[in-house]
């Protein structure tokens, strides 16, 4: 059965769903997103994608297609019309169509696209078990990572290169600093310590980092907010990221390295567990 | 009336003219353009512009929807349909519509549009008689501006900069080095030197750039490509730009500074007049 997706204030089959060729989204990747994830048929972390949204829009100028209260409705109702029990909504707005000009256009309207993806292994997640393995990168990204927009190229070809090299994502690192991962936020664990890049313009201000950075505080577990090499990852006692779909996953290996022992280390397994049982205590 | 469109086989009214919101080119800027001038209905230089086409494809591992004669033909075909005497052609190709996936897709096919913009004064500019004035701000684009996709964001944020600056143009800098404007390459112009920065990963490499040096060196003028400075910029004789719809416009302001005397410096008007001379004789 084809997806329903919301298109400009219609709910469309997805092989109806279009926009113009002139969307800026499309011409200039002049546009930004947001991925939710559903577990149990609720919207997980809501509140902090709809703020997020709000400040990415906020510092491109780009005004919003619609209210945050109908933004919210079009969730739920693609939740519904698709029956996702477990999955992703992913919604982008853009500055809207116009003829091709670098100059934002006047009275344009901007586009809305929401759509569905339904997913199994979000909360129970045998990565969650394994680990996962990473390859370190430059981070040829632009210098407003803190913004959401859609200029995912780099991400994509990070995440290819991942492939090749038989792993299964990329750490991005800028002047031997892991910046984060490819769409999620990078941590190491050392002497008991979660160290994590500082938020900045550099890295993408996560929902989920935030969420479990303040859960392992209220843990009472130390929280460094720093930048760490790849050298000290390699040599960290566990390693694993963050992010809205794939909540805590462990890294157990970076470029190459075993981290510790190979095996999904204590802390990210708590923050997981954590992290799940209070996000779905507030899923909405 | 409205234009004619190219979208992936067909020729449409631009109304009708639309992509899937699973085109990769809307959610990822997983997609690489060029932009052709039409003077007397002719290409300008079009030669230039399928080659790089095929490199940025190449970089990307991208495959074409056309090959290089159908790619001609449809320009063609544009220019008859929607009557341009005078204007501009539009291509983009992008990975092609597929769920959406960091991973590049399994047998996607790739898209494929073009569009026109008839445009005057492109030949006959009146800023080529006045000369532009720009402004300079960090130059914060991805690390692969040598390949040309429509991650055009910053370069849009940076024009908007400009017009709110009450200025025509900006040109990025990185590291206290000029790397190029926002759309076009950047030049000055000290003691009969022209001076450009060098090809690399750092800049774009501009098919107008390409033919505007070898006519130059052809009439014995001195070039240099190396990166300068603001400061020198300032301090130059002349300063000008080069790109496949400007041909070249001198610039007669950078950053607040008046460059020599402010009106437009005989390089670049003898470099304009080469410009258009031998690439009208060119034209296909």
């Amino acid at each position: 059965m084809s997806r329903t997706v919301y298109v400009n204030g219609e709910y469309l089959p997805e092989e109806e769903a279009k926009v113009s060729v002139f969307d800026r989204g499309f011409l200039f990747a002049d546009g930004v997103y947001e991925v939710t994830s559903v577990l149990g048929g609720k919207l997980v972390d809501y509140p902090g994608h709809a703020k997020r949204l709000e400040r990415s829009l906020s510092e491109l100028e780009m005004a919003s297609p619609a209210t945050p209260e109908e933004i919210l409705a079009i969730h739920r109702e693609l939740v519904e019309r698709n029956g996702i029990d477990e999955g992703l909504i992913y919604l982008q707005i853009t500055r809207g169509a116009a003829d091709r000009d670098f100059f934002f256009p006047e009275g344009a309207t901007p586009s809305i696209v929401l759509f569905t993806q339904a997913k199994t292994g979000l909360a129970d997640n045998p990565k969650a078990r394994t680990g996962i393995r990473v390859i370190a990168v430059e981070d040829l990204r632009w210098g407003r990572r803190d913004i959401k927009t859609v200029q995912l190229l780099y991400p994509s070809l990070a995440k290819m290169a991942a492939k090749k090299a038989g792993v299964d994502d990329a750490w991005l690192m800028e002047d031997g600093l892991i910046t984060e991962g490819t769409a999620n936020n990078a941590y190491i664990v050392k002497d008991g310590t979660i160290v994590t890049r500082q938020l900045s313009n550099d890295i993408l201000h996560g929902i989920t980092r935030a969420a479990v950075l303040r859960y392992a505080r209220e843990a009472q577990m130390q929280v460094e907010e720093r930048s760490f090499t790849l050298d000290e990852a390699k040599d960290a006692d566990e390693a694993f990221i963050t992010g809205a779909s794939v909540f805590v996953l462990p890294v157990v290996e970076i470029d190459g390295a075993t981290v510790a022992d190979g095996a999904p280390g204590p802390t990210a397994k708590r923050l997981r567990e954590i992290y799940l049982e209070e996000s779905l205590k507030a899923a909405m």
